[in-house]
């Protein structure tokens, strides 16, 4: 009975958290280790279940860069890359669909295995993700595109009535072309579409560390730009930290990189006060 | 970390029980200690308010019997009683209300703490407990009555919009006339008009125990029926069982009675598999 | 026949007036002899109740000084008052609870009885008025506050349900503590959170004389104020005067104090073109 | 003020009977003197439009039989009948659309002057009543017809959102063709299909009145049939009897012949316990 | 088969256009030839109820001069005018109300047996059209007005819920006074009020012709202006071009002046890319 | 100008059509070659878009057979049937996920630039389509099911707000785990559990033909079964039939099987008297 007893206890202490955020909206990203680790995906989706069932909208936006890089191998064409943008032809952009849509399946029938009601989607589900081809450096590389515009009413639509929205990262053009975009930028921009309270970039990271590899709890605007000057903030975490402040300044109230890796990181870092990995504010 | 993790645990061992009965309505009654003693009834709000938070509706029933004896004894009526019933003349009725008064707004100060909306109400509120005067065995007894008719309309329309009901137990007559009625025998009929889920009747015993006091888990009608004629329930038991019963009968999932004073025993009922107290199912 | 026609044509006569008011919504503030003489609070209901069957909105304020007087006498404590505020310790409190719920009892019944639907509500319930405590020349008077802030949601809901909310004048601190507030100013900031269109404050007087002891029909701001600098308003009169000076310039349309002991007094002040009383404008 | 306070008083012996047809709709027909004397239509109107503002529907039906003849005679066109029934050429529907629509249009301005929001209706708009024609023993009388179905949905939907609709007798076939009908049976249909609480058809006479002229205050199906059969009820009388029976056989709950030159006759019959005219129960 | 196909593809052609206008609403106004060459207005009904049918709003509004002469002729009344304006006697008023309605039901009942759900509207129903009498030069000419506030909330409910409204042009002053006024000037405002997408004129000339005689496509408020003044744009012209500066100046976007007489011109308008007759932009 | 005249008689001849079928919803299902052929796939879109835009919901189900078999060999895996039936071990319905959903993504993007608001779908989304695994003679052949529920819900809320859900077939057992289905078998079931007003299926042949290989028009159960006895309908066929047959059982008004390789079948089935293919009834 004591034992009983200390778990409601625990119930209870999540009380003022759930108090909250009820009603508010949270677009979590998630992508790499977490997306290819069915141990990971299997908390992720119970996590998100659980967020779902005491109150709070969740949007959950995907990547799927390994994925994507396996089934080209598997079919003989060679990932190429220019700037840290996959080139993409009309045959890869095949593949590069077909990769995300089976992940996307994938992460639906967990969520909903857990309890919850999710619906995958896409960028041309209702041309809700409206993109314009990019060329960087004037260099055409096919079928690849940024975020024109969110068509957010489908996706509150079902967020409203209880479903679970989960996103894979394709746009398509005024000209009805689909492409290809990168999930960070699109998971940013659909949390300020959406007028979302948190953005949540799940990585493999523990957030960002500063010059002595210590690890920093909370960033401002101000803050991060320092940081991007002396490259303190480098690699691969350069886009994640930009959809992060990107999501704040559209008001977004808050956006975290957290490691999601470690066991429930969504729920650690939304129902413990200090919350895990790093914060970014306005 | 470890212990944040363990916590994120009990939060999802949770996940099963809120999908079960998120959207369904709880009609809880409390009486006795667990109403005078304070730390109780701190937990006791604490509990409703996180199953209101969780999606489940709850509306609370209570009575107020040694708190109406206190008021009686301190304007120096003898409080007096004919076959369980207190005698309630037109004064005693006055108190009586200013007693229950009192301890509902209490319960939803309470309640409304720990972040719940709870609103208190009695059975004159938009007259929603009808009543009849009873008079047992011929007797006039004064004030007192039974229900007759719950108008859920009011009930029912504040569940929907989130806030928490906390009644307490008078009811009108069809001539406009307030009456003192029985907050267990209200609370049954209150479940049955709500087509409530659940009725929980906590009190300060662990419920129902055999010939051998051992606890009985579960009761069905008949088996009710036989320790009644067997004098195995007995005394001030026979109108909560009776109450869980009714409920049943009249169409409410299970009933349950259960000890109130065991530390958020709401909470261990509703999200443990095999419950506290003794269920009673039709 | 005659006499029908007769009574016809006095139906008729309300028209313009029921025409100009449907939907609008009345705060009628109640205390005094008005409330505890039978029969002026028997008129009182089925005016409320009349008003609300054609179509008018209506939320009942009601004071309770008397009773509260009367009921701590009885308890064998003598009120103390400093600069006419009740100094309120713990137990006062509990009386002026009792007092007010039983009060608030007895008009939502009687409303009831007319054919209205009332709700009896306190500032606890759902927390709708939040008061802070008051120390009138830093003298620490206990249990007393001044409105904050009214929460006019779960008001306005139960009014455009067609409900008539009867309020008892206390508020809840941001602590959860339960105060004591001024019934005049508490249906004042209720009106102007409602945005009410008329606020009447029924007292035991024909509203405001002149030096000559002239009824004044009607004033504005700069009367007001005049009136009160040269002492025309004086004692018990002020918070009345002001409560009304204070709704209109708080949005609310008119507001009246009238002389709730004359027969159906709202009623001839709604129906009839010149109104009994003093009229506020801003 | 005393004059006033009888004045209040008159408006409370109302009371009781708005609750009670609070929410439920009355259809009244008006025709003959009624509609051509102006102090008459001006009473009715103002009678409609308080119905209206304390909350019961209202649906007005009109004939116009005197205006159609005056048209037609001034057209040079002799009116013909044969069987009670008006032969109609193409010619004369013409005429008979004009002088009821012109009549309608009188009706509709006089009950929106008294502040009513009246919408005049044909049984061509939306095709609300559907018609067959009849040819009576075998006889072509050309457009005239019976009301085969009211769609009632346009009406109810006006009246829910608080319009007074006010429809003149002519249906449409199933070809699209105008049709002639006879108003008493068209209110008597509208009542049915509208699920009425009342109709009433205001006359130039005080109700039925048996052998020996003494006036009949209520009579059933029965009582009905027998004075039919022996002659009691005769003539011009018969239709409007037989659409009072029909709408109580239909499920409205009573219908009533009342004379409408009686001052304000209609405020009469619901708002005094006696009522005028004669009333007719299933 | 080919043929069917060749049909299939017209259909199709319409797409981008029922895109673009589904869910906007259009003010048609008919008068002249188009309202008494049956085979016209034929075509005119089977238009409007297409329209509908795909999801566009319609309001029709519809003169009707020469059906009024004809009934003063008939009656032996001279037809007056007074600056183009009839002059209108209180018996003058009634023959126009007449002849009015009655074409009003004829278009009302052509609309139905199309299809469309069409209901006839007068600008007394529910007060619609508030209009105040003119005098021009200072001459009393009767019952004679201009528009002063379309109420559009009746109309638009009618709209929204799939009706088809068909107005006649007469308003109604705040004394209650039913006047004649301009139905060019009459759908102009409506169109104003009702924030309609396009207005439409249908007359029985190409639209707007130049110095030259040919025909010109589109004008905005300047060219307008100079051909007014240069006399190009003249007599009968201008109030209809009138009309469609003002509709487009209050917040139409297109205001056109098309050919009636023109078979499907309503569609052929809307459904082809040049579209027929002379538009108007503000 | 003739020639546009005679567009609008077209759109016009299809006013009837789009009066019987507005606010109903069909199912559409489309395989093999229509799938395959870009120009028919184009043409379906159009005519999909068509019809949603006059106000027809539409839900389209496609297969995708030869694209899944593409896909298979390009991985080096052979296509394995028992009985019809893919074998699909775990990494076949990898792959069948990947093509089906690939080819989703095509369709929904062609009806969004044709102007329909399309939204893919699979048996996974919100678990709607709940399916058993299937064993043809006992054998084990994976991951294959047939349709056990379909949860309409989802679905319907698409439609109702006028979206195009595009379901491709795959389903979710009670364990979670995704099964392969039969186009053929889902879009039946889904069109009976939306209580559809028809089902069409799109083959590339022309319907059923009879013994003497003569076009067959209409078919009823009896005709049906008597010709699946006879062998007339055989092969490919049998399973389309029984489609149809089923959805007509379970409540489908009609099913058709129409040649989808014709330009714009949709339409012409729809739109024209005859309609082309075969039709269904119960």
């Amino acid at each position: 009975m004591k034992e009983l007893i200390e778990k409601a206890r625990v119930l209870l202490e999540a009380l003022p958290y759930i108090r909250t955020f009820a009603g508010k909206l949270f677009v979590i990203k998630i992508g790499g280790k977490v997306l290819t680790s069915g141990e990971n995906l299997h908390q992720f989706a119970q996590d998100v279940a659980l967020l779902r069932l005491v109150g709070i909208g969740v949007v959950v936006v995907h990547g799927g860069g390994p994925e994507i890089n396996k089934l080209l191998e598997r079919m003989g064409k060679k990932p190429k890359f220019f700037q840290g943008l996959r080139v993409t032809d009309n045959e890869t952009l095949k593949y590069v669909e077909m990769a995300l849509a089976r992940l996307n399946m994938e992460i639906v029938r967990l969520i909903n295995q857990y309890g919850g009601r999710a619906i995958g989607l896409s960028g041309n589900d209702s041309a809700c993700i409206i993109a314009r081809k990019i060329a960087p450096k004037g260099k055409d590389i096919g079928l690849v595109g940024e975020v024109e515009r969110v068509d957010a009413e489908v996706i509150q639509r079902l967020v409203r009535e209880g479903f679970i929205p989960v996103i894979m990262p394709t746009g398509v053009t005024h000209n009805g072309e689909a492409v290809n975009i990168n999930a960070d930028e699109a998971a940013s921009k659909i949390a300020v579409s959406l007028k979302a309270e948190k953005l949540m970039m799940l990585t493999d990271v523990d957030g960002v560390l500063d010059k002595r590899s210590r690890h920093v709890h909370s960033m401002n605007r101000r803050k991060v730009r320092r940081y991007l000057k002396e490259g303190i903030i480098a690699e691969g975490m350069i886009p994640k930290v930009q959809a992060c402040l990107g999501a704040v300044e559209g008001g977004v109230t808050k956006s975290h990189i957290i490691n999601g890796t470690v066991e429930h990181a969504v729920l650690l870092e939304i129902f413990t006060r200090e919350g895990i990995g790093t914060e970014f504010i306005a």
